[in-house]
């Protein structure tokens, strides 16, 4: 039996450069069907919800639904409340008095979490419903997941920074060292490694949350990859750990925690710098560098993979597809069926509620220093087209005369 | 009479996204002069015609100087050398052993001092030998141009974070702060200002090294724009300076020198840091973040400006035209002859070498923290095609039912 009513949609944790495709996509694929009276978005994610503060996106233009997708960061506004079963009592108060029927909410892990909670509350209160989350973080951190739209283009960003950056370190030879998003999973610093074109190309070392980081290994790395090649480019995650789980960052510094418990790791250069600063008092050298990619790498605009915006355009599809057709729950996951290929599934919410995804071993090198073949060729594909080559010159060098 | 032998190009200072354009574009119009015997790269600036490393670029395909071109970062490397008169004997010696009857030097205001001195070296020792200077700064403190090659693609790069930035900050409002290159010169940071689109668009401040930074004046600014928009986006130049004239950073932090005297402000999330713990404090607000845009603005691989590629090439074009056609010293200048047009002249060395062009007034505004529409007309059209844009959505609001 159809289930008649309205759709409300949400965009909840940090944007990425496509977030707004699947926005567009559940807002699109929902006004198709004649049992949706109206389709509704949430301003500020679920705290847009309990406030009733709802955009009617039934009377937007289809022609400004297409540019407001491939427009970065959360068009409806976004929120870091963490709902817990009291705030999702207050949602049902809201969703009863409007009629919403269906529920697609746009988010990594803990959205996840929220639309599991949401979902068993109206099971257990006999309200017929249907939530789905759709799949966003450009952590790449969600379970079942080959990979999770806003990581191809984040990661792009991240490739096309180190491209660059390493041409500027040999034009100008140093130590560089540049720290990139990612708490627990090192996928987004991983894809540093993309700009490894040439074997003297740079980052030479990649140091990621997966495995246990000592400062002294760190030390003698450097001062091997500079004697090497006269300089050395670092890729650095943020949520590097010694081999206790304590972040390198928290010894180092007072930190600030959101509403998840998590310690707050971007828009402070304070890491790099201290790696900078043992660089330079232990291994003597002069010119050392660091940079934190910041906020840029989830939300600079005109850098984006046609890829991940055809995937996420079609994870919020699926969402309205899965809801309103099957009248099922769950999270849409996708899987890689080719090279390059993908298959989208509804998979079980507590699969993915809360957990998260780490590089598998396969993906990191033996000395946990570096990225290998396996995971750039997992990667590749993802980046979409046009992206940019770095060429060098290739003359013969002319014999001195002087020679001195 | 034509003066026959080599000629020897060569990139100085930091490094931009369309200095291979100028490498390119001397090296080609070089090579059809039939009186060129040969034409050098030296490698690593000033230092490599020191050391008599040169790459022979007479040899190298049109074709791959053509993907070269199109490349960030100094293709022959650079250096940060600044060559006193004993410096530019040496010079002298390599320049004579191997017939060198032209020297291209690609760079910014330091880079046109060393070929002033070299100039008049020459003109000493009577010589027989051409220099051009040609134009080179993401700074665009150049005297006598209109603006100098590099600046637009960094402008660019500049005016895409804030877009995507902006729409982060509205997305999860609060306030963020973000440090943009520029010792001098606001240009760069100016160029924030692309972002303001709409009337509640950011960035909301813009502060300059050319107006003198108050605290006070600087947190009440923030306050108000908090107030009228629940959040505040800031641009800052890093090299933001008190009514004495000392560097705000300079105050806060041990500060490294480069070779020139030039104190080392890029790469250092310090002023930002310190800025965001100010507005902590004093105006007791919570979500504060910083970032520092960093080496990024000056090397990021696919931002890039057509029109900065064109002037670019062109004025490499030009120097050599100059000094093999017409047998001529000096600095190629660009002057804007229409809207927009540009015309390119060569100016006497001793009007641009070692001096720098701050923004002028008409630029910006009265309070001394925005710019004005006079600079973001004067921009616009050096951003070159294609420039992204961001939709927002507008769609009615639904009226409330619970009406908490």
């Amino acid at each position: 039996m159809e289930l008649r009513g309205k759709v409300v949609v949400a965009q909840g944790g940090g944007p990425t450069a496509v977030i707004n495709q699947s926005l567009v996509g559940a807002v699109l694929e929902s006004r198709k069907f004649p049992q949706i009276t109206q389709v509704y978005g949430a301003i500020g994610g679920m705290r847009g919800i309990v406030d009733e503060r709802f955009m009617d996106l039934t009377q937007e233009t289809t022609h400004n639904l297409e540019r407001v997708a491939v427009t970065p960061s959360s068009a409806l506004s976004s929120t870091r409340d963490k709902p817990d079963e009291k705030y999702c009592e207050e949602i049902f108060k809201v969703f009863r008095a409007h009629d919403v029927r269906y529920f697609f909410y746009i988010g990594g892990n803990d959205s996840s979490d929220t639309v599991r909670i949401v979902n068993e509350q109206a099971e257990r209160t006999g309200y017929e419903f249907r939530a789905i989350h759709i799949p966003k973080t450009i952590d790449n951190d969600l379970m079942v997941n080959d990979h999770t739209p806003g990581y191809p283009s984040a990661a792009r960003f991240v490739a096309q920074s180190f491209m660059g950056v390493n041409l500027d370190n040999r034009a100008l030879p140093g130590v560089h060292i540049m720290v990139v998003m990612g708490r627990h999973a090192g996928f987004l610093t991983a894809a540093s490694a993309i700009a490894q074109s040439s074997p003297d190309d740079g980052p030479h070392l990649i140091y990621l949350p997966e495995r246990a980081f000592e400062m002294d290994k760190f030390l003698s790395d450097v001062k091997t990859m500079h004697d090497r090649h006269g300089r050395c480019l670092i890729a650095v995650s943020e949520g590097i750990q010694d081999k206790h789980g304590v972040p390198v960052l928290s010894t180092l510094m007072e930190t600030e925690r959101d509403a998840h418990g998590n310690v707050q790791l971007s828009g402070t250069g304070a890491l790099g710098e201290q790696l900078a600063n043992q660089v330079k008092e232990k291994l003597g050298l002069k010119r050392v560098r660091s940079d934190t990619l910041g906020y840029l790498q989830r939300s600079f605009i005109g850098c984006v993979s046609d890829v991940d915006q055809r995937e996420a355009r079609e994870v919020g599809e699926k969402a309205a597809q899965y809801a309103i057709w099957h009248n099922v729950d769950g999270s849409i996951t996708i899987h890689r069926t080719g090279n390059y290929a993908v298959d989208y599934q509804l998979t079980s919410l507590r699969e993915i509620a809360a957990k998260t995804r780490l590089m598998p071993d396969a993906f990191i090198n033996k000395a946990g220093n570096n990225v290998t073949e396996a995971f750039t060729n997992y990667l590749r594909p993802l980046l979409g087209s046009g992206m940019p080559e770095a060429a060098r010159l290739r003359a013969p060098i002319v014999p001195a005369i002087l020679a001195k």
